[in-house]
């Protein structure tokens, strides 16, 4: 299965991207494209390319997008993530290879008008590079199989109504959400049940492979943060649950419902509407994940990582 | 403890001035007024004064309200209640007596601004009642004790994000809640946990006396209206959890959070906004229930409704 | 043809007041109601007292109305008014009576539901009393001749889309104005024809009656305000507009239009959204005033201030 | 001067087109780009090579842009241009040519970086294709000489409020005028000031040479649209408006103002709020055309046209 990983990078994307690029996973990944989101764009980019760097993920073209929302001014999430977008593990200062001399929309575009099957979209920070491609060219639909994204939630992180990628730029997420492409969505509801502990970290540093130790590096960062700033007993991986649902369709639980996007309340702006009940009469939109298997997750990412080699002993 | 219940009964309604009026209730009913909600209001205050005959509540002055909302135009909820608000039991065409001739909002503070001690609000219908009280005589606020109300939740019941009470007069609800009066808010998170079932109208009509047998009509009826309308497994006694609160503080379980009401949204209008998480960095204006003590509950409930009197073998 | 008068008093409405009052009106003063709007309405109330002292009007209730908006927080217009809200005239500390001890909102009711003939009421700061009465007893609009209000505009004073009265409660306004009671409204584009210059202060000071020397000391302020403020060559005697023309009703031409209230707008809350072009297709609610007759309406302001009493040489 | 025309044609885009093509004109076309609008791009972009063909202007890229706003569903305006977009004149079915195969957005970013000095943009339809350049190359700000454009107004033609363009995209123009890239508006303040009429259609034909008649042509078509729909005396040719200024920059007065735009109100979304009172402390970001000296312009339009040949008699 192809896709395209559209991403802010960001701890949980890093792992998201080093799951879709791991041995277990069946996926072709046709490119990683960046948007302004945890962190401007610029580090983003360089982020994706060094986490390339750790897994040895050479080939895969890194394409650099939007530097700002649609409309609303920029918001960073610095608190969250560290200064660099992905603070914790050391990296090096300089990737080994620059991002593609290409717009990000232009390539998401050009991928997707070429494409000989339809290509899945991961969209794992704010919706701005997938949004400008639908406008620019909406013949890009066709294509598209499918748009499997971390956003939103019937409950807020960023507001209390919003979470953070849909509230950075919500009218992308309109133009998203009312597209007509099947949007299968991750949003707080679920990723807030995917906590990443201590035992974690320690399980992946046991594996001993520079990966794991890479990905414990980087969720010890992540469950610091989420213990300061919201009191969370773990670091919930949001971004990862897309990429652990395309390896395995079978460990999250959906609903098939309307998703409206809210872009003008004075309390709400951002806030996915999921019409749970079914009162207003809306034509699903959505697939909606509510609960998971935990045992299947963590035994499907726990291979994952396994697979980039094991101690040596 | 003395207190006005503002309702729009409606079944749940009716189950709390019962609840409230029991022999294990501490609480010392200085008026019922109502306001429209479910029905318009002539037909709510007909419904209150004829559950007042049902369980000789003689003495206490029933008061006629608001007959539309404070800025938008009004909506019912037929559906859920039936054609009179109160569907369901045999009821007599005309009740006994005759809403007091005064305006609810003027025997609201008339009672407020005569009262030697701080009354306690329990409005469990849309709160225009008690947002005209506020504005039109402010110093009412001194003498309130708490508003202890049935509405909202992190979700809705009458759009995706809000509940009906709040949708109705979502302008009235903003005045509330921003009023500095501490808000007792018992919302859908917690009402829909309340669900009473077949088992609980074959309990009631066991009981044997005349108000448990309306009271098991009434439950019959909405039970029914909640199975058809939204496929609940029972029908939550939203307006009830308000009183059995008053009568035992230790059944349900509350955060204290701040509590913003949307008025502007395309989609959100009428959504009480939670700040469960505490990202909005305002201060705490409401106790939000969020669980509750259910083998309590019912105990407390099955006491007030026995106080009426037990089968005589 | 009577009248209530519902004002902040205010410069302007202080002129409106004299104007009603003079020797040449036809109109019979039902009442005095104030509300918050320029100063607060405790001061408002002073104000309409001590106007009242000025003109000898003594057998006028004068009635003290809504101490806040609606729904949104007060805004005060010190900056134009002064700090009494009638800052200029030398004026007694008290006024030699008080108002009546009622609510506005209940002396409107009342008198409208009282009266043997429809009653025209002319509010000339927000809207609040009115909207309240409208909503506390809807029964009133059949005794509502018409409403003949100063506030709005197609382009605003306190912001560049709305105007002081209506943007201080555009909830009252939006009840006001879809009311289905018939709306005269004088807003910004003819009220900013009317300027009182410094020869209008002249001609009013060569009267040489008490009435007209203060008149001539509050424009005296009102225009040094404007012209501080707005960099206007005189000051718009808005609120004086609605009684030159309930005097003569041939001097200001309308057009009958629709208009709504923007409540929601994040530049535009307050505004009245008036459809001169007809493109909305709804039914006109408003005859809006757009031109006058200068030379007869100071012809007619001139008339009623000499009948105060001219300078007896 | 260096400019692109950025347009919907449109009878009064084609003017525009046409003047800034004419031998008076010192302007250098780079291209022109078209936009949804009027009508669909397609037509718009069928259009603006019809009237390059009919003028001759061969050697000036078309190049179409966007098919639909950034974030709202498409808007079209057939009752006033018919259902070509440009109903009227004989035109041939194809072109001569066809648009470069390039998106519009692409073309605008291109020409701007490789500029060699600032290129002024003149837009003249919705700004959808202008805001997309801007979020996706924000670079290209510092070559933009100044937006010169048709749109808005302190009223409305589409609702009361907001004007054509303004309405079917707000969002793009929020980006626009938040761009802090000089604006030059040419609003329905004063393009309403410049009716073509039946004396403008018959000057044209006198002149008697191919393009003059088309002119005269599209007038009458034109003019009859804005009688039927408007009931207005003539035509107004809001979008001559900025290359008759282009060509001599003395004709319009101008107020330097604040101007934002209204994305959210209930009845306002699409108005640009000019605040020429300067009551919201905030800096000029715009040239507010207010007045002009007619006749200065229609001279100009008079000689540009008989700059295309005169009747040979
Ligand atoms: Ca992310
Ligand atoms: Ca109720
Ligand atoms: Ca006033
Ligand atoms: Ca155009």
């Amino acid at each position: 299965m192809k896709v395209i990983l559209d991403c802010d990078p960001g701890h949980d994307d890093a792992v998201a991207i080093i799951l879709a690029a791991s041995g277990i996973s069946p996926l072709e990944i046709v490119g990683i494209t960046t948007v302004a989101g945890n962190v401007q764009v610029e580090k983003n980019t360089l982020n994706a390319l060094k986490v390339c760097d750790v897994i040895g993920l050479d080939h895969v073209p890194v394409v650099q997008g939007a530097t700002r929302p649609l409309v609303k001014e920029a918001e960073i999430a610095e608190e969250i993530h560290g200064e660099t977008g992905l603070d914790g593990p050391q990296l090096p200062n300089e990737p080994s290879r620059q991002a593609i001399d290409q717009h990000a929309v232009d390539f998401i575009i050009e991928k997707l008008l070429q494409a000989d099957e339809p290509i899945t979209l991961v969209p794992t920070g704010p919706l701005t590079n997938i949004a400008l491609a639908l406008v620019k060219e909406p013949k890009i639909k066709q294509n598209i199989q499918e748009i499997v994204l971390m956003g939103g939630g019937t409950f807020g992180n960023w507001t209390p109504a919003a979470e953070f990628n849909i509230y950075v730029d919500a009218e992308a997420a309109k133009i998203v959400f009312e597209s007509g492409i099947p949007v299968r969505m991750f949003g707080l509801d679920v990723t807030h049940q995917v906590l990443a502990t201590t035992e974690t970290v320690d399980a992946l540093r046991k594996m001993g492979n520079p990966v794991s130790g890479f990905v414990s590096d980087l969720l010890t960062f992540f469950i610091q943060a989420y213990q300061d700033h919201f009191d969370f007993p773990g670091g919930p991986i949001h971004d990862a649950c897309t990429i652990i649902h395309l390896i395995d369709p079978d460990i999250f639980t959906f609903e098939h419902v309307h998703v409206a996007i809210e872009t003008n309340g004075e309390h709400t702006y951002g806030m996915t509407v999921v019409d749970r009940l079914g009162v207003t009469g809306q034509e699903p939109n959505t697939y909606f994940a509510t609960t998971l298997d935990h045992e299947k997750f963590w035994s499907v990412f726990k291979e994952a990582m396994v697979s980039y080699g094991e101690r040596s002993e």
